[in-house]
């Protein structure tokens, strides 16, 4: 969920300092137009210690008229809010329509620390989530726009961050003995944060998430945020309540993008590479014979452009099967029968058996990718298939599937190579349509259906494995030695 | 949230015949109509032992045309179903679009016998359910119309029909142990079918819960509903994905009336009131002095028809209390800051500190009553309200408030005495106003929507109490000895 966002991501002081202007007024533009619309609006500043939220916080209190507008951050209870339902603090603190309210770590600050300290267990975090969830729907459902913002930092970013705010005479106070132990807790705080904002990223108020190393870069992407938002409900009217998620991520992402910081150099020796298919060929072999008696079931799934070697990598795993306990499943045009159900149906079809393993050539992710590029699914169709998906994935892994999904990757250089190497030799020619040429003038609205797909459907129980693929060798190892990193883990 | 549906609604055989052939031909109808608009229909069956589940999904068998249907029932999963994530089964049992199927207890089988026989707790029946919402929700978000039917038995009639079943000797067989034991475990099961209705109810997917003892009732009630959704939905087309709920209940309510099951005639003497009125406000007295010390919080909320006397019931109450430790709060429309807020944020606002009561006349359930019948919510407003009525109230219960709902009632003619003596009384005619008498009107359709507001929000945390009120005598001392007799509950 946070790849994309554990990539820096910079906007020059001058490209700042150039757009500050227009975006300030922007902003006032945006909240005298709020006015008048009678709504509230709520914006979440949440994050992960020393992200910037603070800075973001104060910004955003400079640039708006502060006369309709109010922050509010939530700490330990009162005991004036203690005698009171847990959520009353949070109603009282509501804006009325036409303001704007503000909202450091908003409702979430004490389920992350419960959470964290160990105070409420992970059934308990779901419902207390739940109740989140249900909150924000009474509200966007009465009108209001929630707009969430997740800062993210990497964990060596947040460390760099700390010992910089150390040294310096100006911020050593705001390093204290709490910021040092989070920075030790920084994995489990963010697989706890992956949770929260898994459960609550809804149609109605989604998060958003980016990286807070720059200050001029989350500044400008909130500020931006803000104003596309409020404008488009605004133009809408009392029309879709639900935020355009789509449009915002493709705008985060601007410059730093997840697939083009793979390092595609990446390569190995032919010598090299058949001994190790050799030595995984042989694990797997061992592995998927102890799954089968184990009873555990193994779903594979393979995404990636067109001539990225899916079908070569798929074949150095079966080889190392046993024919009868495992199908591959080639996911093409839905048949007629598939059309007349729900588009998950076709793939809860051929879910395995206890002990089977199934292979996914292109799957249920079509639906965010080809589907939502070529316009076959509706915006709200694909924008809803991140969840069905999240939700889907959890029950099978639930079941205790073990559930690997990989993304073959490969540049458009390599990719022309490929294409016309097929054309050249006889018995690969069909494989090659003229759709694939027409695929290639889309590359860059799929690299960015891809950037937010792994954003929003790399979970803790079923991460995203990027393989670099432009070395056909180096992409097969890495598939299978992580495949069998997996099995090991779950088979003993 | 079985009130209503414990009363026995009946159609007479000769009513029966003159419908049915009207009812058998619009069904096919519908169901050709189904074909050409591609649409998917469930249609789930559901209740309680003996409630004639069998019987009316017979005879949907035999008037819809079989071979563009299908019929399913989930027992104890099979070995095949085993080795598969949990939904897998009643995902293949998915019906095309076009086509209708119709469930035995649907995916809710499961989960209720897996409570009632504790082999899942209370919080793993909640993330269950959540699960069964999210799987009907991407139904319907598909375009599926599902609807969903619950027979209810009160006690007493549950018992009768299944020893007049196991006298008979062609019915016997179907007595089993089984029945038997359920018989016991009556309050248990209907206890936990309320959590799963009041979970499962959403505005895609809603209960339609009635009394399936009259045979003749039950089936035409259905027939009615299935004939009268998927019309309204084929006319909308891809329109609102949500069951138009409204309607449908003031439908199958014909008849029978919660409301005017109520024995008004009740009456107590003037002597034997003083008597008890003195008792009791004594021990008010104690109870809410207990309840100061202990910190828990009291919240008694008061609806009811003008001049039901819900004034004077407050004031015999309030005489009995400390006044440090209570507000009265009469709710009238909202004032200017209050109508720039969520209609609920004026009911937290004056929610109790621990060990404080608060009393409302008149509160939040005036979204679904006069908002509703006025038309001052729109429809989809006033039908979400139910369920965010009932998160609110489970927030307040489990913040360990005592909530207290009392329905204060009294017939047409006794309103119109009391109206009339209200003129005559100088220092109680500012009481009344056109208003009153214009309300007088609509009669009917407020009898409505308190019938389906008693459905909907009667929950196990936070029950209606309805009070018998045309003898201000008798109703001022049900009011109080329940009072005393839920303090004592929660106090010792």
């Amino acid at each position: 969920m946070f790849e994309v966002a554990e990539l820096k991501n910079k906007v020059s002081k001058s490209a700042y300092e150039a757009e500050l202007s227009l975006i300030r007024e922007q902003l006032l533009n945006v909240q005298l137009k709020l006015e008048t619309a009678a709504m509230p609006v709520l914006i979440v500043i949440a994050g992960v210690d020393s992200s910037g939220k603070g800075d973001l916080i104060a910004k955003l209190n400079e640039w708006f008229d502060p006369r309709f507008m109010s922050t509010h951050a939530f700490g330990y209870p009162s005991d004036e809010e203690k005698e009171r339902p847990n959520h009353w603090r949070y109603w009282m603190s509501l804006p009325p329509r036409g303001r704007i309210a503000i909202y450091a770590m908003g409702w979430y600050g004490q389920v992350l620390s419960d959470r964290l300290n160990n105070r409420i267990g992970k059934g308990q975090l779901e419902k207390e989530l739940s109740h989140l969830n249900k909150l924000e729907k009474e509200l966007t459902d009465d009108g209001a726009l929630i707009l969430k913002f997740w800062l993210h930092l990497s964990k060596d970013q947040q460390k760099k961050l700390v010992s910089k705010q150390e040294k310096n005479p100006e911020t050593s106070w705001r390093v204290t003995e709490t910021e040092k132990r989070h920075l030790k807790l920084y994995e489990k705080f963010v697989n706890i944060c992956e949770q929260v904002i898994r459960h609550t990223s809804t149609p109605e108020a989604p998060w958003l998430i980016l990286n807070g190393l720059d200050p001029y870069y989350r500044r400008l992407t909130t500020a931006r945020h803000i104003i596309e938002q409020v404008s488009l409900r605004l133009e809408s009217h009392q029309g879709a309540s639900s935020v355009n998620l789509g449009e915002s991520i493709a705008h985060v992402k601007s410059g730093v993008s997840l697939l083009s910081s793979l390092n595609l150099k990446k390569k190995l020796e032919r010598s090299e590479y058949q001994e190790q298919l050799a030595f995984y060929q042989g694990r797997i072999s061992q592995l998927s014979h102890s799954a089968r008696q184990l009873k555990k079931s193994t779903l594979l799934l393979f995404e990636g452009w067109d001539a990225a070697g899916k079908g070569g990598v798929i074949r150095r795993i079966t080889h190392a099967m046993d024919a009868r306990n495992y199908r591959v499943i080639p996911i093409a045009a839905p048949s007629d029968e598939e059309k007349t159900h729900h588009y998950l149906w076709r793939f809860w079809r051929h879910l395995p058996r206890d002990g089977k393993a199934t292979i996914y050539d292109r799957s249920w992710y079509g639906r965010v990718l080809v589907e939502r590029v070529e316009g076959f699914a509706t915006t709200a169709e694909w924008m809803r298939a991140y969840s069905e998906i999240n939700d889907f994935e959890e029950e099978l892994t639930e079941h205790g599937i073990i559930l690997l999904k990989f993304w073959m990757h490969i540049d458009k250089d390599e990719q022309w190579r490929r294409f016309k190497l097929r054309e050249d030799t006889a018995y690969k020619r069909y494989k090659i349509t003229t759709d694939d040429f027409r695929n290639r003038e889309k590359w860059e609205l799929y690299e960015s259906a891809v950037n937010e797909m792994i954003t929003r459907t790399s979970t803790e129980y079923a991460p995203w494995h990027l393989v670099e693929a432009n070395d056909k060798y180096f992409a097969r190892i890495k598939v299978l030695s992580e495949l069998c990193k997996v099995y090991e883990k779950e088979l003993y």
